[in-house]
């Protein structure tokens, strides 16, 4: 599959938390990078995520910011 | 500052161009990812940002998806 | 693929038109209803999306919201 | 009320759920396609929303991603 | 019309400019503040949209961030 | 720090309320207007956030929409 979003980055799931209607997943890139990412908790069960999980982040161009100091 | 933003890396200007509006800007973070982020053009001038600018991409937890194959 | 995104709606692309960094693309779902996408003209170009490409539109749930009269 | 958001669908909720500060609501459009939001709590609470409520689900273009297999 | 997301804040057209696909809008709401939206430049000609109009600015509570010096 | 979201503006924290993994924030500008903001709990708990702390709230111009009657 081929998305627009023009970020996808290939990692490994860290860390998995659940509320309620969402979990916190944190995600390692190769070289160290962590991307949290927050998605609804019943998609987290549907796509049968945990610890160890190799997975893409898929992030929409006009979802990144930039600042400078 | 902070910001409550969960995923802030730090990287340089690889690219930049310009549409009426928008700038598309390449980020090439350390270990050679790139993120591509949209932001308006009048921004990208007030930050006076150019190729080679030491910058900080900014995303949202609940912007990011995960994908599996 | 599978995607946290939790609405993902197959169509057939009715139109495409391109600004300088974007481009807009309406896709017809099963049923004729029509929705517009906004994506970078660069990932259209990638995705050699034309009239009549087969599709799926991707939306987070954190990006719908509901309206009553 | 018109709104620039290019998406707007009616149809009736079909299902709600509720976590501490966000619901989800599934909303059934006509042909059948259902389409999943994430709200506060205290917007469903203040629209009194409720399963069989007609209501509209409001996209932004820039929100909606184009995928292909 | 009532919508679902949390921050709705009537003001006045201030300016409006076009690129190709797109229209910044500038809106000035009571007390000088002013805030900057990007739509779609046919919903912007859609809406008939002017220097002087009376509109509303929508915005999810989600897509508001938190930042400390 | 700059950051290229276009709508940057300072206020004070009225209200804070947590859930498992999200906090909503409202933030009162100057003039009086309240902004509802949606961040993680663990974003909220990182920067200290009560009620009287001074802000920013941060908003992406293609993340505000526009209405009108």
């Amino acid at each position: 599959m081929e998305i627009s979003a023009r970020n996808v980055f290939t990692g490994t799931i860290k860390s998995i938390s659940y509320g309620e209607i969402l979990a916190e997943v944190v995600i390692e890139l190769p070289g160290g990078l962590e991307i949290t990412s927050l998605i609804t908790k019943s998609s987290a069960e549907r796509m049968k995520l945990t610890e160890g999980t190799g997975v893409s982040t898929v992030i929409k161009a006009s979802n990144v910011m930039v600042a400078t100091d």
